[in-house]
């Protein structure tokens, strides 16, 4: 058996459930199924129940089991109908096992419980025929058959062996906090490619843009990338074909897939199946930031919301605040976000430096020009010019204020940076600060936030870790 | 009297020589030209003597007298011979009128001396015809007898007024020091504009590349442009059609004038006709150099070197070190050259900042790239990193050393920085310093290096001294 077999046949011991977990999940699916039965009986409009995802699939992988239930409902059932009842239906059904209901938003609302260790969703879709989709969830059912035909005995655990690699990697996971690879997507691929070492030997050599039409829907590549031009990664969804099931997969995610890929058919490792999951000290992170310059915002939301909305919104505020760092004169090496989900957010970033220099350059126009004159006149009290080099006017301004952090500020007050409207009064009440200290103060109490920071100090994903 | 008159007769006044000075020069010129008469009868191939210049022209200024001594050598005498016998016919000379003679450098050697207050300089030329220049100084005196011919009586103090003017600008003389204005430029300018107010009308509308075809020896703007490609200032020789007058003339320079011809004509005044020479105190420049990025580099030179030619090698030099410092990530707003033209000289700059920023991003290959896999092996012991961004890998890189003089120092010194021939030695053993005090204690014994480092920081051209 080579390193690279064996280090596979470990894996799997590792992706493949328990005894234990199938049996509770086999128990928590059926008294769901049938409570969820009788739920829906006298409910007009509600059709059917089903099971969906990996549970319904048999690809779910250990210490992950979850239920997803779905009520299907009449099409003739309005959208505000359909959100009242589920949330009624699902929270009863929650309560009935033993679970205390939350309602949780995606397209639209689902109520979640934890049930004896095991997450249950229940979940609202339509009834219709493809391609009449009225909501999101409405192709699941067909993903789930479609993934039932196709996925032929013993590949469920490729798909695992897929899963599990995927997570360890950091880039499972269709949700904006991580914009990477769905359960379904990975089980796209594992039929597409046959098992996991195939798979892996492809990615390995993916170079994006990447297309897979399994159904052969389009008649070329070329029609594809037409069709999805921005997408680094196209999975045609076989129910769908004007849906790319890879839309949520970054750049980025993408590519920390096809080098991890690289890297374990060059050195097979668990490495690449374990998580670390290693909570840092405090003066394990201070000896990590000294001499870096890192700026950070701390803020409380004000309201609380759906967990992929408020990552959506950190993550275009972050953008906001590293376009306006770099316009003041910053380079902004990385950046970075991070929240309870529940009240505290923090935007974090790495620049080349803490300040700009006291004065600075300003280019005026050439001297034949006619506002030559009232250049040198505006700018006679300069520092120092107005001189004249080439055929140009210069002059060197002073900056009043060179922080990054207070110029930031000042420039979040008077609305100049691009902050997702929903964070705009948390941030600009934000902290912002540059004191290593009182960022290591605020990480103190929070083990997430201190594995965070160690995270965006490292640098490295986690295949990488030393 | 308009405010530009009055301020025009004023500044007649001021460059007007005195009666004194004049019949001082006079004498001298006379006494210069017996003498030299004499000393080459029985020269075998001195075929002349004469006078040339603005003494000959009666184009000086006030203060500015000069006595420009030529002799004519026969076209079969030898470069070699011929500079041995400027050499000694000149010591000579210059002796009996009671002078040191110093033996110069231009093209070829000429003998310097200064006799009761006026600087005398006997210079050899051949005596040829047109275009048959065997050495640079034979079209002298054809630009001596063109001049005559052409300046009609009056325009000789048309000619001071512009010499004045652009003397006290800062953009007078063709020196390599300087870039700047000759003489017989701005005699020629003075003809083809006719007189002063004229000339600074015109200037004052100049915009880059101008020809100026006096013989009109060009059919047209586009053929001066092709055979003068470079030029900004394009003044066809009316001596030599192959050669710009303007060939010296910087665009810096031709900037400097056209800005300060604008602003004379907006407001008027004697500024523009007088040189403010204040030597500052150490306490002035101490406070002028709070909070600026200044390096510099001060050397001693190894041998003594012709005036132009040392210039020539700072401002090279300064040049490869500004490219240097760029290189290394610094931003150089302003550098400047200083000599005392004997033995000292400092190089300085004046920088975005003095320290580069600890660390740097080190951008590496796209994952799908081969290499990938060996830039993730070479910097896994990174601070920060490797990391993936888009579709790229990068690090973080702790730079050891990061302040600019010490950087510099190392480039210099492993012969990276493109720096004159003749220099290497001395800017080798240079100080290279980024300390304002050691500054300030080098100029403290030096008034010239003193106003240099004022003329730097406050970097306006003395027409806009405020």
């Amino acid at each position: 058996m080579t390193g690279l077999e064996e280090v596979i046949e470990r894996a799997r011991r590792i992706v493949r459930p328990t005894r234990l977990e199938e049996r509770r999940l086999k128990r928590i699916v059926e008294a769901a199924l049938s409570a969820a039965r009788e739920e829906i009986s006298g409910v007009a409009g509600a059709l059917d129940v089903s099971l969906e995802g990996s549970a319904a699939k048999d690809t779910w992988i250990r210490g992950r089991a979850e239920a997803d239930i779905f009520i299907h409902f009449d099409p003739k059932v309005s959208r505000e109908e359909l959100e009242k009842l589920i949330v009624e239906i699902g929270s009863k059904l929650i309560r009935r096992l033993g679970g205390e209901p939350m309602i949780m938003y995606a397209n639209h609302p689902y109520v979640e419980g934890v049930v004896d260790g095991v997450t249950v969703d229940v979940v609202a879709c339509y009834r219709v025929e493809p391609p009449n989709w009225i909501s999101a969830t409405d192709r699941t059912p067909y993903h789930t058959r479609y993934v039932l035909s196709r996925l032929k005995p013993g590949q469920e655990e490729e798909v695992r062996l897929l899963k599990g690699f995927m997570r360890a990697c950091g880039v499972y996971g269709a949700e904006i906090r991580v914009e990477g690879f769905s359960g379904y997507l990975t089980e796209l691929l594992t039929i597409y490619y046959g098992d996991f070492i195939n798979a892996i030997r492809e990615m390995a050599g993916w170079k994006p843009p990447i297309t897979i039409d399994l159904e052969g829907y389009y008649e070329s590549r070329e029609r594809i990338l037409e069709a999805f031009p921005e997408s680094p990664l196209i999975v045609v969804d076989p129910v769908d074909r004007s849906r790319n099931v890879a839309a949520a997969v970054s750049l980025t995610r993408l590519s920390e897939l096809i080098l991890a890929a690289k890297l374990f058919l060059k050195k097979p490792s668990m490495r690449f199946f374990k998580q670390f999951d290693r909570v840092p000290g405090t003066r394990e992170l201070r000896a990590l930031l000294k001499d870096r310059s890192i700026l950070y915002m701390y803020f409380r939301l004000v309201d609380r919301k759906p967990r992929d909305a408020l990552w959506g919104e950190l993550k275009r505020s972050e953008q906001g605040v590293r376009r306006c760092l770099e316009n003041l004169g910053f380079t902004v090496y990385r950046s970075g976000s991070w929240t309870d989900e529940k009240k505290e957010c923090v935007l974090i970033f790495e620049l080349d430096k803490i300040e700009l220099p006291r004065y600075h350059l300003h280019k005026g126009p050439p001297v034949y020009l006619k506002n030559a004159d009232e250049f040198v006149e505006k700018w006679c009290e300069a520092i120092a010019g107005p001189w004249i080099e080439g055929e140009r006017l210069y002059v060197l301004r002073r900056r009043e204020e060179i922080s990054a952090h207070k110029l930031l500020r000042e420039r979040i007050i008077s609305g100049q940076v691009s902050i997702s409207r929903g964070l705009i009064t948390p941030i600009q009440r934000a902290r912002i600060s540059i004191n290593v200290e009182d960022l290591l103060r605020l990480a103190s109490r929070n083990d997430d936030l201190r594995k965070f920071i160690l995270d965006f100090l490292v640098a490295r994903p986690p295949f990488l870790e030393r």
